[in-house]
């Protein structure tokens, strides 16, 4: 390995001055970096990667760095960021599909797909990359109807690590004329190749939405709440989210405003989107939800509902993270449990944290309705902070009660090395295996990525 | 290798006696099996497994055998059927999930799903198995509205191999935390592992539907008619299949019934379907349908339909397939194409036909709203049969169009050895090398399947 050979051979390709951005990602510290890699075409992108694995010369990949696990933040590596990768944006109305290389960012894909009447339907707040929503498989609070990253791509073009460009699946909706081994590469959190382009499955922006604030009852009522509105509405529903009192707390804080309910906060609550190609006045969305409310309320389950005022809500549930950054350190654990364990852990954990880490405050909320949740803590500025070894015990603790209840310690937000020592306890030892040997096959000399998946 | 010791060891495992069922496919000739296995339990499938491996004994995998590229029939190898591999059946209906045993059949599951109001929304014409669907990938009549078999499967048990067993996913929705290895398994046509289990992802029996054939002006206008419907309608359409005036003649001489159509049949015909969660009270599918139709009719892109005979009108595209067989020797295509190239591959493929195979008739059909078709042929009875070698070429000409005009050579219907020279033919080397590496990995002798992937 000779990092100087390659920066010479990598030529102007290559600068030792990398600014701030690259090294401090959307939540932790900062990383460092040798040097940083601006490819502006595939076949520089390409050439990089040939020269680095013949240089045997350590690479992070870097989309737009909105990343919440760490894997995009350089620890010494060589980073290359993908942002100039911009050579494809190829769209078929017809087929609503979007060819798109990997450097365009989210927002600016759906601005540019708006004028179609069409969107690339993956919602979040942030504004990632297209390449760094295919490694980790971006959810987002839109999942329940249009489903992930993966649901949406069609085809992949992607630069192994030895530099070599293959073009896997056809970008069709039906296809099953090779193995789908465009598939490994979504979620891999850029480990096992370079992604320069995807081909992206679209969908038609909704010509009417409704949007409630609901507060259940208890949470004994949720699921059945749920269950009866699925049934009821089935894919008119486009976002179940759950939002704890604390939450929702910190998020009418940090905006400065109202609360949404007449009476208190409820406990934990419920923001409901139906949304439809039809119009209002074939079906009307808004009288649908205030029907279906109402019947809520006078059956007992639902006990105070904000409603008419979709920007206000979706701008609070969008305020979360923000609201629970200022009110200390946020400890943050994406994870999915079968719906049945969603209160049984929340009350195991909530308790746990009481008696081992008494200043934790439980502001959990999230995807609900796809079994998600961002169960995050707030470490309060005015506790002591935690150690590491405090924080690693907090986050095994943590981690220990998800498994036990069939959960997943990775929802949403992908692998990257702020849970390799969680993927590594709670991992299959057969599947440890086989990652690792696929792992080896694509990365032989493993010098793509941070995480070890074996 | 030696197939005597391996018997030996398999004891009763093993039958010398083959069904003749289990040699007969779908559509093709028969095959020969030199033993069959017939596992009751996932436990002695990954014996029968560990023992062929260590004995080199060549195995082929059969669900329910109705499989269309002949990878589950056997010629010569020893057979494994996966029919009493039925341990697991286990409903979550909050979830809406089912872990699965690999040798249940589909119309077993929708039965005992009915009474829960859900199903495996995966819709065609044949009775496959759980396990058979997932190595082909299956897609079906209503993929437009549920996705494919891909789309619908949360985790997998596999057996490997060598007998290892590996859960793969949590049968969560949503979950990030491993690399995608299931997804290799889907589509790899029983040649990468045995898959025993699944756990699949339900939806809701709808509560209406209404369907109706509808005769385009013309070809031009079918386009323009889809992208209306589906802005129009978007997630209610739960089907758009095409149906050209020669499959719609052999259906109707089939069921010896009469056309739907009060004129002559059209050139082309589609048949739509709208289905919805919500009741007709709330919102009146039929109405919708019949507006939609009649402002077809106005502006004269519409010249016929026929309505309000839901079961009527699935039962003749259902039996398209039973009507072609009665007419001749089929020779099947199922294929797919970006949707603005679908009309003029069928004018150069009709027109090809026409000058080198001019007995060949053209009966085409499918599932033309996810740009799927089974652009399918019947070589009638009364022309002489058609050699090998001529066989072979014609299939050769059709593939090499639908690439030139960028499409797949199998669209739903998998991989087996009836694609393997056009796999080899239209596959790209660096797609090759990888597939065979990653088959080298799984398959390391290369005992499983039928297929080769590099
Ligand atoms: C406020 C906020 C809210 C968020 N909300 C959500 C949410 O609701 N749902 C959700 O799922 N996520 C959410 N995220 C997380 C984050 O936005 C996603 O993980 C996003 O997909 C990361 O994309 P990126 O371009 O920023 O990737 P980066 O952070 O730059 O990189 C992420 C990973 O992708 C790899 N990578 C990047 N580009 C490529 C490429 N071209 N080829 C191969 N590998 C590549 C990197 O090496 C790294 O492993 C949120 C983040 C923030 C800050
Ligand atoms: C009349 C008719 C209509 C059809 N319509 C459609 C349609 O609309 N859409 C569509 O997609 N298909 C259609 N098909 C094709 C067929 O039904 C599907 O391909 C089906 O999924 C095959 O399932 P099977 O259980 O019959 O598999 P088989 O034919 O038994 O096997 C198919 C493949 O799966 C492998 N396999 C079987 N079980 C396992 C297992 N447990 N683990 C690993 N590998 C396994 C076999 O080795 C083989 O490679 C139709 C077939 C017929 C006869």
């Amino acid at each position: 390995m000779s990092v100087e050979a390659f920066l010479t051979a990598a030529g102007p390709l290559a600068s030792a001055d990398v600014e701030p951005r690259y090294l401090s990602g959307a939540r932790y510290g900062a990383g460092a970096a040798t040097a940083l890699l601006k490819p502006a075409t595939v076949a520089q992108a390409a050439e990089l990667l040939a020269l680095a694995s013949s240089h045997q010369v350590p690479l992070v990949l870097q989309g737009a760095h909105t990343g919440l696990v760490k894997a995009a933040t350089p620890q010494g590596q060589v980073l290359m960021s993908t942002e100039r990768l911009r050579e494809v944006f190829e769209l078929d109305p017809l087929d609503r599909t979007l060819r798109v290389s990997a450097g365009f960012k989210l927002s600016e894909v759906n601005q540019r797909l708006a004028e179609h009447g069409l969107q690339f339907p993956i919602d979040l707040s942030a504004d990632p990359s297209i390449g760094g929503m295919l490694a980790h498989n971006t959810g987002g609070t839109r999942m329940l109807r249009y489903g992930d990253v993966r649901a949406n791509t069609l085809g992949l073009e992607v630069a192994l690590a030895d530099g070599q460009l293959v073009r896997l699946g056809h970008g069709l909706a039906k296809d099953n004329s090779a193995l789908a081994l465009q598939q490994l590469f979504i979620g891999a959190s850029g480990g096992l190749g370079l992604i320069t382009e995807a081909t992206l499955r679209l969908a038609p922006i909704p010509k009417q939405a409704a949007v409630a604030l609901v507060a259940p009852a208890s949470l004994e009522a949720v699921w059945p709440l749920y269950q009866r509105w699925m049934a009821e509405f089935g894919v008119l529903v486009s976002a179940f989210e759950g939002l704890s009192a604390n939450a929702l707390e910190a998020a009418i804080h940090v905006q400065g405003g109202a609360s949404p309910f007449a009476a208190e906060l409820p406990p934990y609550s419920l923001l409901l989107e139906l949304s439809s190609e039809l119009p209002a006045a074939q079906l009307n969305l808004r009288e649908l939800l205030h029907t279906a409310l109402e019947a809520a309320f006078e059956s007992g389950e639902v006990v105070d509902a904000a409603l008419d005022n979709d920007e206000g809500l979706w701008g609070l549930r969008h305020a979360v993270s923000e609201g629970l950054r200022e009110q200390g350190a946020v400890i943050g654990f994406d994870i999915s449990l079968p719906r049945r364990a969603v209160w049984a852990f929340r009350e195991q954990a909530t308790a746990w944290l009481a008696e081992h880490f008494a200043p934790a405050k439980v502001c959990d909320f999230g995807h609900l309705g796809d079994g998600g949740q961002h169960f995050n803590l707030v470490w309060p500025k005015s506790a002591a902070a935690l150690s590491a070894e405090e924080g690693a015990r907090l986050r095994a603790g943590i981690y220990a009660l998800v498994m036990a209840h069939g959960g997943s310690f990775s929802a949403e937000h992908g692998l990257g090395p702020l849970l390799q020592s969680t993927y590594d306890a709670h991992t299959a030892e057969g599947v440890k295996a086989l990652s690792a040997a696929v792992a080896g096959l694509l990365n032989p000399q493993g010098l793509l990525g941070q995480f070890r998946f074996g």
